[in-house]
């Protein structure tokens, strides 16, 4: 059994002292132990080598004492592994140089076998599972079909995903052929980590909120509900819809044992919209961090009395950046691990 | 009087046959016409040279016959008047080489003569007011005092204008002087607009929805509201801010005439979230102008009966896009010209 099961607890909505915390991309570049190794090692060799990864995944760990790790790896592991080439380029991020963008492109793409593509994944799980000595439950995840597709379409980051959307407008078709396709991999390889030992998965809608809510509900949602679909009674599921604030409603109702909220969505809101019953997760904005650290231990206590302390996670909106200085980063966790209501 | 008052009737709510339509960045480069202009101009002479402005500005009128003009220029002549250098660089976009990020670069940034240095704005709504011959209105604009900020500190566009958040976070007194500035600056440039001739003014807060709620209300909308004050009773005021549908309510109680809805916000939502009695005006998402004229036509028509004929001017949820064909803006214009309630 997991010594520190707060984060289990709270979503199953059992009432607590103090929410749990964590923090998207916890692992990164604003911990100088992170840029040691990134400086030895390219980033999917990081991704693929279950040493590094599951050395990454404890780095915060250490230094803060989270309560939750999350698995060091990145959502396009699924597209590469589905026989798309992607390559991270330093100072522009993904590069998919051949991008999916007709019918004949799509002809290419597999479903891939897991174990086969993807079995490093696993091993990295299973070494960060043994680090970890049941302390704190750590936490698998990918990336939304929608999302994936956006990388896959565009080639590249994107401020609007054009190229994406338009392969949706005007390809519906194929663009849904496409869709199917990363939703069957994802579940393939969701059900493979939970086997692997992973005690919650994320799934990062990160792009959702470009789309309007009838054609989220066409391109990103109904994916995400096969995913949760079929992970019911497996596992805790959080999903996470950035901006996607005009959905939350249909996701309370999916299923999910969390819903992740950005900071755009108050948490007076983000309770109204779904429900006022479900576990919620968020919602820092990630740059509020370079304020100065007793602005952020405000902040932090502000943000647990708004959303309340029970059936709720700390969390960040969206990932850490990577100028944030780690006393920084300390002050969100030490402001959540001191918490008191007041009354 | 304007012959074809339907949006400015629209601005006071009075019923109409049909909405009034027109399109954020209509003079633009989906139009071969435009484009033969930009090969032989730079962004600037455009803008800057009155005979070039008003021609561009009537060439979307008399393709299409929207029920509106809107100025051609750009939120950028602002900062360019407070003295700071503003170029715009093919294929980047706006780049501001010696951006604002400290107390020292803001000596030099002025509230500057408006005549002086932005005359050639006067004198293209005068030269454009007689090429429209009061057939219909001439919109004037300016960008938020936020979203200049935002180019002011970045230096160029971002996905996330983490650089401009970080100066604001860190140096608030510093930036609530340099927003102060621009909004002063702003007030007298809108004014010298209404005196040129404009029948009424859009404020863009195009990057708003990178702020926190409460980071909203302190960085970009009190200096909104600032500007709406100033211009109350002068002309009607229509302020939009994408991504901002969580200050809706406070917006739709400020004062303007009209709020501009993004393609995230549903006309349900979007009727909720204001209060029901403001005009509304939106809300296409550009990317969809891609889909077939046929599919654009029946969404158009859906999307008027979610928002009502009434206190409502149609339009895009943001800019349009450059690759839109142009009988699928055609489509667009059509659909709500040839618009008739049904039952």
């Amino acid at each position: 059994m997991i010594k520190n099961d707060l984060f289990l607890k709270a979503l199953k909505g059992e009432t607590l002292d103090r929410p749990p915390v964590w923090m998207m991309r916890q692992a990164g570049r604003y911990l100088p132990e992170f840029m040691e190794i990134k400086e030895k090692y390219d980033f999917f060799t990081r991704c693929q080598t279950p040493e590094l990864a599951s050395e990454i995944t404890m780095q915060p760990i250490r230094r803060y004492g989270m309560d939750a790790a999350i698995l060091f790896s990145d959502i396009l592991v699924i597209p590469q592994a589905m026989n798309i080439h992607v390559e991270m380029k330093p100072g522009l991020g993904p590069w998919l140089p051949e991008p999916i963008r007709t019918q004949k492109d799509l002809e290419r793409v597999i479903v891939p076998d897991i174990h086969e593509t993807l079995g490093y994944v696993m091993e990295a799980i299973k070494m960060t599972k043994e680090k970890l000595n049941e302390e704190i439950p750590l936490i698998g995840f990918a990336g939304s079909p929608w999302t994936i597709l956006c990388y896959c379409v565009q080639g590249q980051g994107s401020k609007t995903f054009d190229k994406a959307k338009e392969f949706c407008f005007t390809q519906p078709t194929t663009a849904h052929e496409l869709l199917q396709k990363i939703t069957d991999t994802t579940v393939l390889y969701l059900k493979e980590k939970v086997k692997a030992g992973v005690n919650a998965v994320q799934l990062f809608d990160s792009w959702g909120g470009m789309l309007s809510p009838t054609d989220y509900q066409e391109f990103s949602w109904q994916y995400m509900q096969q995913i949760i679909d079929a992970l019911e009674g497996l596992i805790p599921v959080i999903a996470f819809g950035k901006g996607c604030w005009f959905a939350l409603d249909t996701m309370a109702k999916s299923g999910v044992s969390a819903l992740g909220i950005d900071w755009t969505c108050s948490a007076k809101n983000a309770r109204y919209l779904t429900g006022g019953k479900i576990t919620l997760q968020g919602n820092f904005d990630p740059v509020r961090l370079l304020s100065p650290p007793s602005v952020i231990k405000t902040m932090v206590k502000e943000m647990i009395d708004d959303f309340g302390k029970d059936r709720y996670i700390v969390n960040l909106g969206h990932g850490i950046v990577p100028n944030v200085p780690v006393e920084n980063a300390a002050a969100f966790i030490e402001a959540v691990k001191s918490y008191k209501a007041e009354g």
